[in-house]
């Protein structure tokens, strides 16, 4: 995790190099499994495997790639122009006008179609991350088996693997992404006060983290997004926080109030996670027993990560000391983390039923939550990555109460 | 237009009856077609129909209605707590510890055949917005009718269309949206200078606007959402604006740089489209010609617009007047615009190829574009609603060059 993979001077992004490594993985796979040519339409399947990023729309947007080797793109006519500015050179593509038509009276999978014939492959052995693009806002559209008439081999996890375990490069990238999502935390946390409102706090805090992001890094900071910030942190208060995933609400930050915090960075595209219980004021008996059991159950998290575990293994641990040394197994209400890079959320989980073997370069959350209802949550969550013979924290923000306790 | 909808005290969402009314619609729906039971995987779908908002991830929620008039749900444990604040009483529900398993053994889709089974719907006519749950972050999964190991009938447009047509308190909250996107774009216009770094400005408005909002509406707003702001400004500049859809670029304003903005509220989960051409100093004569042209092509989709026409006649009159009057179709690169509402684009688009009828009630950009490779983008969007007789602008905000100029 020490070695130098990005310089001082370069940008914090994936390089060319290590998207064409990734794609000649899938070649591999492709020759491996006798696939002729796989359509990839999730958006963040295609950037990873090209270095295009997008804002994703009701357009589809397919990468091609085929067991020759050769690189295609299915391209609505208003993303041409952008992807080739970030895309690789490709051998062929079809670029359509408009979705759902914009006058040339045909979907535009039908577009896609007559490239998979141009490179041959019609009537061959095509594979997919899904069978056809997803219904993206106001997305209509068959499944490409339907237009294709053949049958089409819809397996996300063909490249979803491969971003399982992540490069040097990748763990640089997310690295510094916790750098900027604990600086935005501790902004915050320093700003919240009896009486401050969360939708306030929380963007204040995130814009200044992205000011001082911005003034360090200049230009080696490359957006990879048309909205958001590249450091980030919320929060929710009060009864809420008993919800794992409560939306924002209005109103006033009060004495006695659980915080559950949310904070992130977004570094090349790769983002990161950090979440800390916090109290106003000071915390009673029944706080401090909730938060102490929630503390020792995220270090059995992080003793029980190391590689050729399985995550079954590891969520197995954590669960049966909340079950038997601690007596709150009705307070669960999720697993203990999942595994995230490009997106939020990635396969694989540290979850009962996920018998993933766990290898270095993983990265995963670890936040083991207690849920009290009609009172109160207690969740921390760090991203750590897996290193040769256990784990090593990424987020670096103190896992105290002495640390994480506002003046009331 | 003018109808009050919500009074000065009401909370600006949309009332547990508009949501009942809405399930009926769909009840109706199924007895006419036959269909003994629909799944709603969509989370936004879901939303529509239950007023439950939630943080979409791998974990499948579904929410299933019956043509006897049976409402019933697959949850998460995680949000079972957070359902039943929101939604509506449920006739039954099968809550499922975990994805992928938790501990159960089963994959979440298998509890949704199980509640199925209960409200003895199998073997019968089922449908879905989708034919299973989508692949978002990690999730994997079968098709519905896998598990089921019967035919459904996967059709989007089942509930979409009924989205199509916005209600009276729809449009009040969208009016609501786009006042607070215009006062965020306005702070946003108002704090640019040459130097600026864009995502510090826009940040910065959006923070602005959002406690000047907060302070208006105090308690009446009610967050639908985890993450992001209820007013928002961002721009892009200079030739990264010929890409439609251009992403955040680091860096200062320049004099001279072309700036394509984006503006937008979000009330009781609707959202509101602001988007304006601007430029930074005396503009040119190139710069001007271009503006006019796009200014003349917005106004010719105004007076396109009116209740018995279609999408395609709309988008047909905009085109012919760019390709006819102004010899610029070169420079097209997306069609005139799209329906929208608790999503940012929906179902129908303006498009040579929809031939969707235009009702009063429907919502939609105006947004024809210009696009000048390597020098610039020229497009201004407004929110309008579809009126009686034509249409009206419920983003208010100036469309005139000599308003959107930034001092060089």
């Amino acid at each position: 995790m020490t070695d130098i993979v990005f310089s001082e001077s370069d940008r914090l992004e994936i390089g060319a190099d290590e998207y064409r490594l990734r794609r000649e993985r899938v070649f591999r796979l492709l020759a491996e499994r006798e696939i002729d040519a796989l359509c990839v339409f999730g958006p963040t399947r295609v950037a990873y495997l090209s270095g295009f990023f997008f804002s994703p729309t009701e357009r589809p947007i397919a990468l091609i790639l085929t067991a020759n080797g050769q690189v295609a793109a299915l391209l609505p006519n208003l993303e041409l122009s952008h992807f080739q500015q970030q895309g690789p050179k490709l051998d062929d593509s079809a670029i359509y006008p408009e979705y759902p038509g914009g006058g040339s009276g045909r979907h535009p999978l039908l577009f896609l179609r007559d490239l998979l014939s141009r490179l041959g492959v019609l009537g061959k052995v095509i594979a997919a991350d899904v069978d056809g693009y997803e219904h993206r806002w106001g997305y209509r559209g068959p499944a490409l088996s339907a237009v294709l008439e053949q049958p089409v081999q819809a397996d996300v996890a063909l490249i979803d693997d491969l971003r399982m375990v992540k490069s040097a490069a990748e763990i640089a990238l997310m690295t510094e992404a916790c750098r900027w999502g604990d600086h935005a935390h501790r902004l915050m946390q320093d700003s919240i006060r009896v009486g401050s409102e969360e939708l306030l706090i929380s963007h204040g805090a995130s814009l200044q983290a992205t000011r001082d992001l911005l003034a360090e890094l200049g230009g080696r900071y490359v957006p990879k997004a048309r909205e958001g910030l590249p450091a980030n942190a919320m929060f929710i208060r009060g009864a809420n926080t008993a919800h794992p995933h409560g939306l924002h609400e209005s109103g006033a930050v009060g004495v006695g109030d659980v915080l559950v915090t949310g904070a992130y960075g977004v570094v090349g595209g790769y983002e990161s996670e950090l979440e800390r219980t916090m109290i106003v004021g000071e915390p009673n008996a029944e706080f401090q027993r909730y938060f102490a059991a929630m503390l020792a159950a995220q270090q059995v998290g992080f003793d029980a990560l190391r590689p050729g575990r399985t995550c079954a293994e590891v969520e197995s641990d954590v669960r049966r000391f909340i079950r038997d040394e601690l007596g709150m197994d009705d307070l669960v209400r999720h697993h203990t983390g999942h595994g995230f890079g490009l997106e939020g959320h990635e396969h694989p989980f540290l979850d009962l039923d996920d018998h993933t073997v766990i290898e270095p370069g993983m990265v995963f959350s670890v936040e083991p939550g207690l849920y009290v209802p009609e009172f109160a949550g207690f969740r921390h969550s760090d991203t750590v990555v897996i290193t040769e013979s256990g784990m090593e924290r990424l987020s670096l923000y103190s896992r105290e109460l002495d640390d994480l306790v506002v003046a009331g």
